[in-house]
């Protein structure tokens, strides 16, 4: 069984939990496009872009249909720091399931994981994840996955903000899907993190409908209980949607190339790569975290969210390189204190 | 490597190749939805359920995102008798290529196929029509694919009436899907053929863009070529969207159960039963091949399209059975002579 990479790095980022001021500036939000976007040059990339591809009769217009954007999640839409929000659902997962599995008190990853050891937990390497990650993702329902999800979201809350992770959502970005769809867009999200992880709440908190979700996956089997059909989860990768795998879930779930796609770590350069090096117009930004005070600051050496290839690559690919220091005037949907 | 099932039916089906006299009834196409159904029982229980899920504040009421309605494509949408057009696709591919392959002309099941023997050509049984499958869909980009389909697709013609494939669907359910998303309703295909075998002109046809296209697929790989970055179409499959698969790729594609599924054979079975088995109004449909006058009549006994099972199911169920003779005022796009 191939281990599920994105856990690999994610759960890496563990052992550097802490930190993290969130500062954050309040700020009301304004009916106006991109009211959270100060009015630099990472702003004016997309007003003209937008302002291209729209312009009908223009040399660069782009019919509707074919206005498709793409956007990551972890660290693009939401925050990644101090580690991906799936894997504390994860090992809170675990802690819940460990009443029917007594023998994990005795058994490695568990055992630590569920004393809170989570570098213990982690000694075992990808093979260790990867049973954490079955334990907890498969072994139920299609419908009753999405349910664990829910109740999961309406109670957990962020280590350091304690704000609901559908709180640490970034304003400027939720206001940027939402001008895309003004102008036609279709978007979508592109994540490395599992599909259904983020379907229950993606169409409230994103506006982006579950068939418009890509993301890494288990398979799944129909059969019939009793007599009623469902969709098991099975303790089996199906596919993993990050670095080259990005241009490939597009491919298979969208069936087109996108005119612009939205990341912020090298796990989007090849869906970078992949939209941008079209025919046409064609727009890729990177959200870049550089801001200490009301959120984080990191790239190169970051365990989570690595950008140094990306980073390297935008100036000569045109990219847009958003400081979220400098470019946006409040960071996060929920109001800071 | 897993067979193409959805391929092995369909080349069975050639054995029995001829017949179909398309004796079809010239009807002009009214402005009115629906112009071309008769106004029987199969018409008002299409009515009854778009009134039912679109009447704001009665019981059944379904809010727009949630109005998902699925259709099967061969012999649903347009016609798979006297063979499933991508079979014809792959035989013409392979006379196409057979320059590039001189040592095709003494290797079966190329060397019975370049003859026209297609029964020489499928003795080799599924492996031999994988082989078939993989030599001509696999080894170009998606890019070179999906021109490839482009192409064939202008100057192929039907065996029997010699109209392009893209007229050869029917009218009546075209008029259905646009009286569908007329009402709120996004519209997918869910089809056991190839899913980069449809998506090249699904919206031109019926109106539905590639992303709401799910069928069968192979595997893809992100390479660059040169500087420039391509999919490359592997001679590996990926998913067979047929049968029990077919709710998977639902979900996998969706990620939420559809309100209404229209089909016409056991490869429908599942798809209509996950669909119709869902809480809240449900609707589903068989399309039924009995008109030998003006189409083809099968059911029980064809290779292609079998319809037993759901056929008998369809009562219980509560699910529209469609007489193509009686219900359809009319049948094809095109107009026949």
């Amino acid at each position: 069984m191939k281990p599920a990479a994105f856990i690999v790095v994610a759960v890496c980022g563990l052992v550097v939990l802490g930190g993290g001021d969130s500062a954050l500036r309040a700020q009301s939000q304004a009916a106006t496009p991109l009211a959270s976007w100060n009015d630099g040059a990472a702003k004016q990339s997309i007003l003209a872009f937008v302002r291209r591809v729209t312009t009908d009769g223009g040399p660069d217009f782009v019919p509707v249909p074919e206005r498709i954007a793409v956007f990551d999640n972890d660290g693009t839409l939401w925050a990644e720091q101090p580690v991906y929000v799936q894997v504390l659902f994860a090992f809170d997962r675990v802690k819940a399931l460990a009443p029917q599995h007594p023998e994990w008190q005795a058994r490695e990853p568990f055992a630590s994981a569920l004393k809170g050891d989570l570098k213990g937990a982690l000694a075992g390497g990808e093979r260790a994840i990867a049973e954490i990650m079955m334990a907890t993702h498969a072994g139920m329902t299609t419908d009753e996955f999405e349910t664990i999800v829910r109740e999961w979201l309406a109670t957990a809350r962020h280590p350091v903000t304690r704000q609901p992770y559908t709180e640490m959502v970034y304003q400027p970005m939720v206001e940027l899907l939402a001008y895309l769809r003004a102008n036609g867009f279709k978007t979508f999200i592109v994540s490395g993190g599992g599909i259904e992880f983020m379907r229950p709440w993606s169409e409230r908190v994103y506006g982006v409908p579950p068939e418009q979700v890509i993301g890494s996956s288990i398979k799944t089997k129909y059969e019939l209980r009793g007599n009623t059909p469902v969709l098991a989860r099975l303790p089996e990768v199906s596919f993993i949607d990050d670095k080259a795998g990005k241009p490939v879930g597009i491919h298979e779930h969208i069936g087109r190339r996108p005119i612009a796609a939205f990341g912020n770590s090298d796990g989007d350069f090849e869906m970078l790569e992949w939209v941008t090096r079209g025919a046409g117009p064609r727009f890729g930004l990177i959200v870049h975290h550089d801001d200490a005070g009301r959120e984080y600051a990191y790239d190169r050496t970051s365990p989570i969210g690595t950008l140094a290839r990306a980073l390297d690559a935008a100036p000569g690919r045109g990219w847009t390189v958003v400081s979220m220091k400098n470019d946006w005037k409040r960071v996060f949907h929920y109001e800071p204190k």
